[in-house]
């Protein structure tokens, strides 16, 4: 059997992952991480759903969320954690199913087989069984309505390594499940579950979704349903019998159960809550901006914008708002500014956009940074040549320049020492100050006030202040390393 | 035994050459390096060096070369390749020698101590037993007059990991050995060592110079010098009966055995044809500027003038050609030009100077390319207004800031790339026209031909046109792989 394993280095597993990631995080490029087995997807598509659709002629695997169905967003999930093997089990409702899929197919290019379970009513069990004649080695057990972080399934396939065991994802925190009555309980003894259920009492734990199944599952299963009971958990039950099921804590992570309609609005209410970054937004990002740009990107998720496109969306509002400046006059200044803090606000939404419908790429971040700068380029252009019309002194251009290069150099002196130190510069009020978010707020102040060229002039000084402070520190730092000069 | 080893990540022990590097190495940092044995490094500097020194007042050990004696060379390519415990053995000029320890120690804070060889005119061997009441642990022994690149050593180290034999560092490239005859050539058979001699033949390598000294040496000394030959090699070829030694292939690094005057001179002019780097020198840098500069280092390296001190002279230096570019006129203008291509070429002082006396830092190398970016600032300022005296049009200041952020942004956009993509961007003419180098040598023919801000605008748009040149790139890439947005 190990000769069948799909073996391939971490690196080129995670490789999508990184692709998609949006900042670059330095630990886990270096941290060694060895070799994979990689194991395909079941996702268990085949279920009514009637809790959450009642009696619409929605199904549940093609409801969207936020710009994805579920099931597609299960795919991109278990696709962002590495897993390039699919099989979607259907059953009710499978025609609509089955053309969705084939869109994902073509739109992803990925390896999908349908598998079709006519013995769904009988309960999800019978859907994994449905699969037991095209998998022989461990696989991944999954339910299209269950959301839950990429993390977890890294860390989940991680844990399952070598494992001969089943093994099942549990989360100790129970007291933040939604719907704590319907969710499948179990009862831990360390590692080992002795018992499951939805009515068992007590429990340690819920069931979170995301099994490792062996082949010793189907034989569990098909003597669970020959007793009557077709459910999943009642194979598992078979399984703690004989001790071939342990737990796998993943209580660190966010997941929900997408099972009512409230659950849907609080998926959705967490998943936009999540975008989010509060060690990287800069003041006005964090109290501002993000609660904007998050209403604008959840109506974006449902238009077929690309992020790069959103990216370049922005970057054209900054440039209009920087045409007016140079136009003068205190009505198209006020409206440069709000152009201006317009463009700032959207500029968030690209990378929320991509987030939420997995579209990060090292590119779409690369270049909406290098935008970023033409478009401070740009401003800073437009706000001199409007000052320079009243004021036409080389003084103006000089202390546009000293502006400008403030702001680039800004960020230059951070991506340099980020380059060179392998981790962020410290973060800290200057640095905050130095951030384009506050830069095109104070921008657009300024534009308020009437007084563009003089919050420009006091934001570039901000920053060069800061890069002095920068160059300061590490200086100061170093001297008490007299080995490295 | 095991217990006494001091293991420790090799993160921390190449941290020191990490901080040494000038610029990044991406694969290095990645590359799961695990764990290593640390070895103390036993340094021979005891004998009398007649053929170097001949009958003038001038210690081996004490030589100078490009700035460092031979004795503190060896001790800082040991501290380079992260070895922190050394044992030195005098014995020829034992007091002068001290005294010089003395200094190194203090000057670098490295744990040294010093070991008295009375014996040292019976040969080397007797250095090395010497220090046999205080190692009990694999060594390392290294000769002070032999100089060679860190990388051999932590080659070197990595293969001794676990060896419970003794290792000698061999290369087989012995056509290229200045003084072949007084060579201590090998004869090999696998990796293992069948003879060891000045006259054996025929031979497959020679002696490099680096052991990894295991405690039954000892014994194999004693025994060769009560047979009346007090040499290292006598030693090894009692090693060779018990099939105790073998051979460590080195032929892929540089290495000198200083010897003579001529092996002396031969060394100081390798050395400063190292510091050229072929693949990140810009065309100015590689043809005109290194052949300069390495002079000027030459004569650098024997003042007190640190590496970070260069960089902020160089600094100055474009700055008075900044402010004499503002001046206007054709004389001050050539002036400005000539000091700005001086700027450039003191510029790649900094880094030879640090590399030729291992004074390489991360805060440097970011140090200068921040000074890198203000000095571009202010010569763009100076050109600008020495043109706007002429041409008081805001059209000046416009090209000016074009220029300018074409300048700045071209190295960003680099920076970002490395960051999102671990390795640099791809090379190309286009790239190599946006380097500094190329950028500063056309300021001073563009200043000769009396037209900096034209030339100015000429490379500002070259560097723009490279940054859509790589955006376009990339986004071509990308589009191949649908996969990632």
């Amino acid at each position: 059997m190990m000769k069948e394993m799909i073996l391939l280095p971490m690196n080129e597993i995670s490789g999508i992952a990184r692709e998609r990631e949006r900042t670059m995080e330095w630990k886990k490029v270096a941290s060694p991480q060895g070799y994979y087995h990689r194991f395909p997807a079941v996702i268990l598509a085949a279920g009514q759903g009637r809790r959450l659709c009642g009696s619409s002629r929605m199904l549940k695997p093609l409801t969207p969320l936020l710009g994805l169905t579920l099931l597609e967003r299960s795919i991109l999930t278990c696709q962002e954690a590495g897993i390039t093997e699919y099989y979607v089990v259907v059953g009710y409702g499978k025609e609509k199913v089955i053309s969705h899929i084939e869109e994902l197919r073509s739109r992803y290019q990925i390896s999908v087989r349908v598998v079709e379970n006519p013995n769904w009513k009988e309960g999800n069990g019978t859907s994994v069984l449905a699969v037991s004649k095209y998998v022989s080695d461990p696989f991944l057990i999954l339910m299209c309505d269950h959301l839950f972080e990429p993390d977890i399934l890294q860390f989940f396939v991680q844990a399952a390594q070598g494992s001969d065991v089943c093994l099942l994802a549990v989360d100790r925190r129970f007291d933040q499940i939604v719907d704590l009555e319907d969710a499948t309980k179990v009862r831990l003894h360390g590692q080992e579950i002795t018992a499951i259920g939805k009515r068992i009492n007590p429990f340690d734990a819920v069931d979170m979704g995301v099994l490792l199944g062996q082949p010793m599952l189907f034989s569990a299963l098909e003597q669970a349903r020959r007793d009557g009971d077709g459910s999943l958990s009642a194979g598992v039950r078979y399984l703690i019998d004989e001790r071939k099921i342990q737990a796998v804590d993943v209580s660190d992570w966010f997941w929900i159960d997408v099972d009512t309609r409230e659950s849907l609005i609080h998926a959705k209410r967490t998943l936009l809550a999540n975008l989010s970054k509060p060690e990287e937004d800069g003041f006005i990002s964090y109290y501002l901006n993000r609660h904007l740009s998050r209403r604008i990107s959840e109506q974006l998720v449902d238009t077929p914008l690309t992020p790069n496109i959103i990216t370049a969306l922005s970057f054209l509002v900054v440039l209009c708002g920087a045409f007016l400046f140079s136009v003068g006059g205190y009505f198209w200044t006020l409206l440069a500014g709000l152009l201006v803090q317009l463009g700032s606000i959207v500029d968030g939404c690209d990378g929320e956009v991509a987030r939420l419908k997995f579209q990060s790429s090292r590119f779409g971040a690369w270049f909406d940074t290098v935008l970023d700068r033409y478009a401070d380029v740009a401003i800073v252009q437009g706000i001199s040549y409007g000052y320079w019309l009243a004021h036409p002194v080389a003084f103006t251009w000089l202390g546009g320049i000293l502006a400008l290069t403030g702001f680039v150099l800004a960020s230059y002196v951070k991506k340099e020492y980020t380059l060179r130190y392998h981790h962020r510069p410290p973060s800290g009020l200057l640095e905050k100050l130095s951030k384009r978010d506050l830069r095109l707020f104070g921008l657009f102040v300024g534009a308020l006030l009437n007084r563009p060229f003089e919050a420009m002039i006091l934001l570039g000084l901000v920053s060069h202040v800061w890069i002095g402070w920068i160059l300061l520190t590490i200086y100061r730092q170093k001297r008490h390393k007299p080995l490295c000069n």
